[in-house]
């Protein structure tokens, strides 16, 4: 089973791809799109969904995992994530993928065994699972992994998609 | 000039076509997409998708202008508006055409005159300005046309693009 993990935003997305055959999880690719706020919107959701939508299909990623945030501190990051979701959404419907949303500290405890973890906690067990000499230096990407890994652990459960 | 306006929302989109022709407004369409919170959420934003490009591609649409709210009393509200965005902009990204956003203040003041008019007085206005017997029952639908008719008395002003 091949998961595309997504920690959206829309000045920064994290995108990791990992596969699970038999007991193990081997890494595939970890990225940060980035995009400005003095681009055109339109062209800014149109990179996200382009590159979500080529690394999904590159791999061939059976289901997408996203981290979904309950609380922000301000609308207008809600909206602006949302702007991200929406591309998620139309690449998962493009390519008949299921969409998952996990937590933060559903993350933390799926990865370290609690909610309250700390960064690099998380960090050192996206490595650890995925056999890295360390996770990836951008934090959204090993945000990604981890979301990616979160999914894994949590599929056999039969989670109920977005 | 071809103006697609929309009320942005995920439970209900409006759409609503207006070209400009000389000095005369003319209504080309207008509806009401509608999509339930028990369908997955890719199939609500690709029907979003699919109704918005179909619209656009169909009536030749030059701008697509949209309402914003600044304020949501709710996050979770302003992230899934954020998911019609999203449809929105990947909309506009692929048929080249920009986005513009107003306020619900701006469309009030374009159409009636003031930024406290009731959502009568606009209906009124709109089916004057279109030259219907009465705006479309559905709310949503009249917003839309509301929308696109404010980016028309906006457009030569040179409005920025979101
Ligand atoms: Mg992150």
């Amino acid at each position: 089973m091949t998961v595309l993990g997504v920690d959206p935003g829309i000045t920064h997305l994290g995108l990791g791809v990992v596969r699970e055959e038999g007991k193990t999880f081997h890494f595939l690719h970890a990225e940060v799109v980035k995009t400005r706020a003095d681009e055109p919107a339109p062209a800014r959701v149109g990179r996200l969904y382009e590159r979500l939508e080529e690394t999904a299909r590159r791999y061939g990623v059976e289901a997408i995992a996203v981290e979904e945030q309950f609380f922000y501190r301000q609308n207008e990051l809600a909206f602006k994530v949302g702007w991200a979701m929406g591309a998620v959404f139309l690449v998962a419907h493009g390519l008949g993928v299921p969409v998952f949303g996990y937590g933060p500290m559903q993350v933390k405890r799926a990865l370290v065994g609690h909610g309250h973890a700390d960064k690099e906690s998380v960090a050192r067990m996206v490595a650890r699972f995925l056999s890295l000499k360390e996770a990836p230096r951008e934090d959204h990407a090993t945000d990604a992994l981890a979301i990616a890994l979160t999914h894994l652990f949590h599929a056999r459960l039969g989670p109920k998609p977005l």
